[in-house]
């Protein structure tokens, strides 16, 4: 491995000049008049496979936005590894509490990045993250070391629920064909304690409205005898938790299991200082379900936020205004064995079940995705924890987090393949909020530990 | 009063052109960066009172939107109505719901109006009602027939809480010495059952901020263990009203008076029908305080309103976040009694005491402003009755409304004169809504009864 990582060492500067390139192009895949900026990320990553020495490159249209596609393939006795990421991202709101441009990526030291780190959006969920093993495969390929088959997929709709990937996935199914899957989209406890993801929590997301008057009204000359739809949408969110911190939607936790008293003992053994949880977002207090750890109610256990509420004037100055309408988006992380689908008609069952009789209330799904669970014993798992073994010099903990990644279910589905959450993160990294990072330790720990992944990988699918 | 009326039909087509001009411009105070507008209008307007024969026209400067005076004093002998309108306007958001361009003014005729009525922003509120009383002036000045002094002041703050005015009166006592105000920013019961308004409820505005971690979060990884900002304010809110529709701040209703059960039956009276309220907003049901009519809770009682609420995101599609922050803007309707200032303090005193330890809640005190009551034995609203009455030949009844001009209460005490509130628009003008609109039947009969307002007041005067 000393030619690769040789090659690496060589290529430092220039691979984090091609990832700055793409941090630059604003993919948002949530805004559709960023339709173009997704097209030309696409296609600056083709050329990137093209030039990083993929074979088969192909930018594959869809009903949404287009999947990159790229393989090289040395032999069918080897196994076939399949890379997934992403190449869109998240909007930048709000705009104002970015330190710099979020699409103009600068590198800035902190305590935490003593080497520094990449400061835009993107550049820890996903691009840096993907972009890690386009070069780590390149730095296989120009070296000849390559040690089994890869092939890659990278989407543009993982911000936004994966739309089109189940299509895609069934119409290509031969050709994607693999063994194991690789994704790295999450996070690291920390440089000095590396996880490998081995549980990731489902996700239901809905939005809501209540509709009062059928206009705007004047409050001083309405204001006492109708409803209002803000007061309503407020009583509404407030009912749906109860003290303990237990949701209350209607057979919500029916198909949730609780974990043995030895799984729970085994997690809550991952090194998590509550204060410093608490100091790292200052909160002065925390809270949760009732019965639970911080730590358990962040990865085993079902929750319910509220990601969003707008209704009446939200403007500059005072307008006495009782609005038509109030506004929620709401999102509930599931754990394995609860069905998004499933939990989706529970809450709008529920949510309209709760409804006052005077008003009109509807909620609108938005994506989801299921819980996934990684056996420590499967292949995939023992391969990431050697390579990051290897390369940390620390022992690798399996670790189960909160976030959804809906497509590891997907593609066990489809592609009857299970997927390896290597993510080289850091909870810190601020994905999806101002100020998003990614630690340029991080980067190149990342380029190097997969080529170790797909030599473990190799050795014991050959043994087997 | 032939020749006057005579005049206001010659000059009918003018005093609507002169009116659409006005209404072009988008003088909205609460939005600063409209203030190049504001100063448009003011300058229109006096240039229009010069025309109109008023004398001493001057644009008053103050600390925010300069107030425009003008008056025709004819002798000491006579009594001096001071006439107050505001030309400024409330923002035209939710725009997309507007049918028309809220500063083109177009006429569209309706059931209820089926002479038409005039589309914009500002037409009834209070454009439409002030610019009454400059061209009935005008009408009397150029015929020789002004009974009495009159002395003019148009602000540009009021929707924003006549943040100046207070200044300008103290400054300028003797200047605007009167022996009444004469307002027109109300609205009648309907064309058939004419009203003069005799009650205003006061008003409390705050703006709340509820802040829970220092930064967004990615709610699948902190979800479940920290304080959601969005859920904590809906508890919040939710909490500020109980089952019975009474308001729960602490000391609330401690200056309430109840009205006696005489005077109770006496505001019932008036045709009030609730299936035509319901429908006339498109509700399916109404709803208030417990041990109340409809229309003694929108003008006897006092309430609390969210006027705007926002946090998150609230963009397209999905995003997963747990806001640092979340907002919301509450105002309170208050009656006879209730000072504002101690509301408002009541009420923050209660927000801060509700909060959760484990969040940061602020509140920012917006405008304010007193209740009014004027006695049924007074000579301007006796003035009122009978011009009213001669003009729409109806019964006219005496009316208390929800609305709030704080401006009344800050004219007695500095100016020591009643305000006579004489509106001429509809209920249903959906002023502080999309699609405001004034009845043409209404701005033309305005201008024919405030003649005689001023002849029955000054006949009064001198029999005295």
């Amino acid at each position: 491995m000393d030619k690769v990582y040789q090659y690496q060492i060589e290529n430092k500067q220039r691979y984090l000049d091609e990832l700055f390139d793409l941090l630059r192009i604003p993919s948002i895949s949530a805004d559709s008049s960023y339709k173009n900026e997704i097209i030309n990320c696409a296609k600056s990553i083709s050329r990137n496979l093209n030039e990083s020495g993929f074979e088969n490159v192909e930018i594959c249209e869809t009903q949404g936005n287009p999947i990159i596609y790229g393989d090289k393939i040395i032999s069918s006795d080897l196994p076939t590894v399949l890379i997934y990421g992403h190449y869109d991202v998240q909007p930048a709101d709000p705009i104002n509490l970015w330190e710099t441009d979020p699409f103009d990526p600068v590198i800035k030291v902190s305590g935490i990045h003593p080497e520094g780190a990449i400061y835009a959006r993107g550049s820890a969920d996903d691009k840096g993250q993907f972009f890690m093993h386009v070069k780590a495969i390149e730095s296989l390929i120009k070296t000849n070391s390559l040690p089994c088959n890869v092939k890659l997929i990278i989407e543009g709709e993982e911000e936004i629920g994966s739309v089109n990937l189940g299509n895609f996935l069934k119409e290509n199914l031969s050709k994607l064909s693999c063994d194991i899957i690789l994704i790295s989209d999450t996070h690291i406890l920390s440089n000095q304690v590396p996880t490998v993801t081995t549980g990731l929590r489902g996700l239901s997301y809905v939005e809501v409205e209540v509709e009062g008057p059928n206009r705007d009204l004047h409050s001083g000359l309405y204001g006492g005898a109708v409803p209002n739809p803000i007061h309503v949408l407020c009583d509404m969110i407030a009912s749906l938790i109860d003290e303990d911190g237990k949701i209350r939607v209607k057979g919500f936790y029916d198909r949730v299991k609780e974990l043995s008293s030895e799984d729970r003992s085994e997690l809550n053994k991952l090194p998590f200082n509550e204060i410093e949880f608490k100091n790292s977002i200052g909160l002065k207090g925390i809270q949760g379900e009732k019965g639970y750890t911080s730590l358990e109610r962040i990865s085993i256990r079902p929750t319910l936020d509220v990601n969003g509420i707008w209704g009446g004037y939200t403007g500059e100055g005072a307008k006495t205004v009782i609005p038509s309408k109030a506004h929620a988006k709401i999102s509930m992380r599931l754990v394995p064995d609860q069905n998004p689908e499933e939990i989706t008609e529970l809450f709008t069952k529920h949510f309209l079940s709760i409804a006052p009789k005077n008003v009109q209330v509807t909620v609108t799904p938005h994506h989801g995705g299921n819980a996934y669970v990684l056996p420590s014993s499967n292949p995939g798992y023992i391969a990431a924890k050697l390579a990051m073994e290897k390369t940390f010099n620390k022992e690798v903990l399996p670790y189960r987090t909160g976030g959804s990644i809906p497509i590891v279910s997907l593609f066990e589905e489809l592609l009857g393949a299970k997927s390896v959450l290597m993510g080289f993160g850091l909870d810190s990294d601020a994905i999806h909020s101002p100020n998003e990072h990614y630690g340029i330790y991080n980067f190149y720990k990342g380029i190097e530990t997969i080529p170790y992944f797909l030599n473990y990988y190799t050795e014991n699918f050959k043994n087997k």
